[in-house]
């Protein structure tokens, strides 16, 4: 399997964690998304008709999307299984992995931050409010999801003893937003999940600063 | 089963296409986001923590988000499936939806359009241009997933012959743009997929014009 990725980027370090969880050990691309080469006519053609990263491929098949992509490992690659197949169990993972990945992380993409600044003007100051905007209204939404969790499922992870890719989801978006310098502690299950998390050694392998793309 | 909706939210009008074509007729309830409905405490405490639409209570059970709550109608109540299982026609499904649901769609919520406006001063024309640039840039992606769809799937639907997830997340998305007044003219097989599906029963029944809570 081949995957292709951008060492900074939160879709791509979601699989890199879900990769390393379950052991695999794919042909590494990096792609530099800074630098446009996911918009190169080749990689466009023959890798990622999205012109995004994360995308893996294999043989003829080439997928991407982050959620689907880890989907698809979950059905090829079962153990660990990272989206539960209890319903209910199921279920509040894909809620909480889906309030990351719809509601908090694509608003504050790469692109988005540098059209606000390009094209409408924004400073330097009101793209870092708009970021941190974001961050408290959806990290809000998911500390009152890992209260429940907390309460029904127990810990250390998001939802009970084992990773799931709730965990794999929150690792990046947190990660991102303290190094954007967000101010995170009011969000205490969010930030005793990131801790948990991020002490592990698959989520440790999977850090931006550990990928061999990785510039400083 | 409870279900609580806003007739102009692209993400409870997803949900309302899946119910509608596994014949569940849950009991309504209307949640106004223009008046901030969402954000009543009662309804935070006892139906969504997230505070957005849409949402399902089955008894103890309260599940939010879209895509989550979908895949676990696609559990509960199987026919017919969205989600297909098999795993390389499952992967290009949940890759083409979450096209729609992480890429397009969040960045052109409401709440993100009313920040542009409220608190960057946007003007309409900035905001105009804002929804269009992302629309063009996601369409332009699916458009490409679908010629390779209709190369190797083929139609009427996005993938094949059956409705999927797909097309319950095109059908919004292609309505939001057009009422936005976006140009769809370059994108042939994503209007073809939209014209397919919209036209059918469950999805006309779906449609904002056809619920209770209706505005003009």
């Amino acid at each position: 399997m081949d995957f292709y990725s951008f060492f900074n980027s939160s879709t791509s370090y979601r699989v890199r964690i879900a990769l390393a969880l379950k052991g695999i050990e794919p042909i590494f691309h990096g792609v530099n998304i800074r630098l446009g080469e996911h918009r190169d006519a080749h990689y466009v053609a023959t890798v990622n008709p999205s012109a995004v990263v994360p995308a893996v491929v294999d043989g003829n098949f080439h997928l991407g999307q982050s959620l689907a992509i880890i989907d698809w490992l979950d059905g090829t690659y079962p153990e660990p299984r990272l989206i539960p197949a209890e319903p209910v169990l199921r279920a509040r993972v894909l809620e909480f992995s889906n309030l990351i990945a719809c509601d908090i992380h694509p608003v504050n993409n790469l692109r988005v931050l540098k059209y606000l600044t390009d094209v409408l003007k924004a400073t330097s100051d009101q793209k870092d409010a708009w970021y941190k905007h974001w961050i408290a209204e959806g990290l809000c939404a998911a500390e009152r999801l890992l209260e429940q969790a907390a309460a029904r499922e127990g810990g250390p992870w998001c939802f009970g003893g084992a990773p799931t890719l709730a965990d794999v989801c929150l690792v990046p978006q947190v990660a991102n937003a303290l190094r954007m310098g967000c101010d995170l502690s009011a969000y205490s299950r969010v930030m005793a999940a990131y801790r948990h998390a991020s002490g592990h050694p698959s989520f440790v392998k999977a850090e931006p600063k550990n990928q061999p793309d990785y510039v400083a």
